[in-house]
Parts: C-alpha cells; sequence; structure tokens
C-alpha cells in the first residue's frame, strides 16, 4: 500500500527495492538484482550516436548465442540477422536508409538488419525434430498468409532477444523502422527469400546522443488483471 | 582463435568465460555476468506446467513496469496486456485456445494475453511529444496498413520484453500462438480496438514439465557479418 502510493507519486522510479522484491519470491536465486534491471530496462537509453570504438565479431557472435534461446513458436528461429560493418556494405546501405536516420547509421559501429527466411519452415525438421509434421503447417500456397505471419512475429521477437542481449554485453542499441523495405531487399536480399523487418545500430553508445525520455503508458491504461 | 574451436566443438556451450567477456569491455560495470544470462537466455526454459504458488498484483505490476522501458517505433508503445487469472476469465478464455494448449493454460496461475491497440497512434502527442506531427503518420484509412504492421511488430517487441522481464522477476513463461485469435477477441475485446496477438503462462515454473532442449540454428546458417 505504501508503496502503491510511492509509485502514483513517482511513476518513473520503481518504489519497490530489492530487498522488498526479493523476500516476495521463494526462488530468489533466480532474480535480477537492480544493476542488471537497470542495465536492461530502467536506465537502458536509446542511442543516436556511438563512440569511435570497433565491434569485434566475437561480440556479434556472443549477441547471437544469446538471443538464439529466446522462444519461438515451435522453435521456428525465422529470424536472421546481417550485421552491415563494412564501409562497402554501409553504401549498400546507405540508399534505403530515411533521410532522418542516414547519418546516424552511416557513422555507427555496427548496424544490425533484423531479417526473416520467408521459408523459414524447411528448417523444421532439424529445429523441431519432435513434430515431423510441423513443416506442412507452414509450406505450399494455402498457408502463405500463416507462414508470414509466423515470420514476422517470431522474428520480431527474435530481434527484441537480439536487442537486450547487446545491452546484456555492455553495447546499446539504436532501433528505427524508418527506411525503405523493398530497396534494402534489393540490395542484400536480391534472391528474395529473406525479407527486411527492422534495422538497429550498435555498438558504444555515445550519452551525449541520448534524447529526454519520453513517458510510458500508466499500467492501469496499458494492462488489465482479470 | 581458441575459442572458436572450443565454440565449434560444443556450440550449445558459451566457450567464453565472464573474464574473457569482461576484459574485451571497456565498460565492464555495464555488463551481466554469467548467472544473469543463464537466467535470461542459457538456462531459460519454456515451461508446461507451473508449481502451486500464487502471482501477485505486485509481481504483475513489476513486470509491466520493466517491460514498458523497452524501445519501440516512435515511443508508440502499442502493446495491451490482459492478465488473465480468476477462474472466471480463464473460463472465457476457455473456448479459444487449441487442444493442445488448453489444459496447460486452464492450470497456469496467469495467462497473459499480448494485444495491441489498433488505434495506439491517439496517445502519440503524450508519448511522442516532440512531434505532433506523428499521429498523421499512421490515423486514417490511407495509413491503415502501415499503422497496422506498426502495432504488431511493435507490440511484439514489447512482448518479448515482457517475457525476458517475467523471468528477471524469478518466474517463468509459456509462451503459444495456438489458439482462435477471432474467438479470442469477442471474448475480450468486443469493442474492436485491441486485437490479441499471441499468450504467455507464467507463473513459478515446474522443472518437471520442461521437454528436452530443441537445437539453434548454428551462427554461420542464421547471421551474416559484410
Amino acid at each position: 500500500m505504501t508503496n502503491e502510493k510511492a509509485w502514483a507519486k513517482n511513476p518513473a522510479r520503481d518504489p519497490w527495492s530489492e530487498a522488498e522484491r526479493f523476500a516476495e519470491n521463494p526462488r530468489t536465486k533466480d532474480m535480477l538484482d537492480d544493476r542488471a534491471l537497470d542495465l536492461l530496462y530502467r536506465s537502458a537509453r536509446t542511442v543516436n550516436g556511438f563512440l569511435d570504438r570497433p565491434v569485434t565479431d566475437h561480440q556479434l557472435r556472443q549477441v547471437y548465442e544469446l538471443a538464439k534461446w529466446g522462444p519461438t513458436s515451435a522453435n521456428a528461429s525465422p529470424a536472421r540477422f546481417v550485421f552491415v560493418r563494412s564501409p562497402e556494405a554501409k553504401e549498400r546501405l546507405r540508399p534505403a536508409l530515411s533521410e532522418g536516420n542516414r547519418d546516424k547509421t552511416m557513422k555507427a559501429p555496427v548496424t544490425v538488419i533484423i531479417a526473416h527466411d520467408t521459408r523459414f519452415y524447411k528448417r523444421l525438421p532439424f529445429l523441431f525434430p519432435n513434430n515431423p509434421a510441423a513443416r506442412d503447417w507452414f509450406a505450399g500456397p494455402a498457408n502463405e498468409a500463416v507462414a508470414a505471419t509466423t515470420a514476422l512475429r517470431n522474428g520480431t521477437l527474435q530481434g527484441a532477444y537480439l536487442m537486450l542481449a547487446v545491452r546484456a554485453i555492455g553495447l546499446d542499441c539504436g532501433p528505427m523502422s524508418g527506411f525503405d523495405n523493398a530497396r534494402l531487399d534489393a540490395a542484400f536480399f536480391p534472391d528474395g527469400r529473406w525479407k527486411s523487418n527492422f534495422l538497429c545500430n550498435l555498438g558504444y553508445g555515445d550519452p551525449a546522443t541520448v534524447f529526454p525520455r519520453n513517458p510510458r503508458l500508466p499500467f492501469e491504461e496499458a494492462c488489465r488483471i482479470e
């Protein structure tokens, strides 16, 4: 009750202390501490510029090797990630970027194209061996709409897993959907099988490029408990 | 190099030790330790059953108050979350569930409907005050397709932020998309403004209900560095 009042007073700050959270859960060892919650959520910010410090192959691999474990429908794992880092590849990206995103994206150490494989279901015999029929839920012209929705929904989930993994290993994100998908797909996925979903710049964020934080919807508006 | 070889040998286990990861990043204080990465990603599993232990209002609120901070396009925050917990509300959910998901969902302490507000853009003047024109990017019949895609993509991102927040506070998830969206929407969102996206059971997972872990795609197949 006291906590509810404190929250109402200052909705930007979680009024439940770590000790209070931990006291409620009998499996305390399975919880993140305040520092970790701040890093992933509460203090994390979208950055619009990065320090001049490279992102290594090793770090990109770490990010994927974490993100890959997040749950997807029938373990379909439709997301595909293109880490655009070289100046040549950045130049291929440039014409697809919207004007407001162009400069910051060209300067970012890495821009990830979060894409998905439209024929992701071809890999279900490997990814979901429990049910050999799973491929048939998505293959063929009759299932095109459900396959497209499944690829977009689950590829997007994986994009979120990836962004939180980027933060988890100490890097920063700048996601955006302001770009010309068709133009980007023509430049990076000419055979048409992979389709772009959204983009995310990443690297060591420059705190000076963070905008003032925008508000979020209150619990009472965005949620219902029934 | 040694690490690459170790990884190839045992792709399920991150061969980079915490010390090696931390040595690479000059901002070590901004990184999660192995225990936290295991909790969120590497050891986390989809559960199909839960211990008989309630989930409190307080915990549901914590989950939202973390998830809300994740990035969305123009801070549009289109996701809406309905926490179905009472027996009465569960009964309204029942007819929409697919047979394979019915029993476990009826027994779960809470089932979250991850939905989105199809008219999310009405809140942009509050959520994205920097640009009063943002509402017009989505409002009106001419923008219906882009509004629908934006709601689905960003509502899904928020669903992933929510699932990792559930894990972060020491609970477990069981997400699913096997249900009848139209039937669920008729029961829970009769005015048609909110639309269901996917469902997620949550509570204190029963480790006995976890299936053997399925494989993930190797980095070389799911990713490209260009």
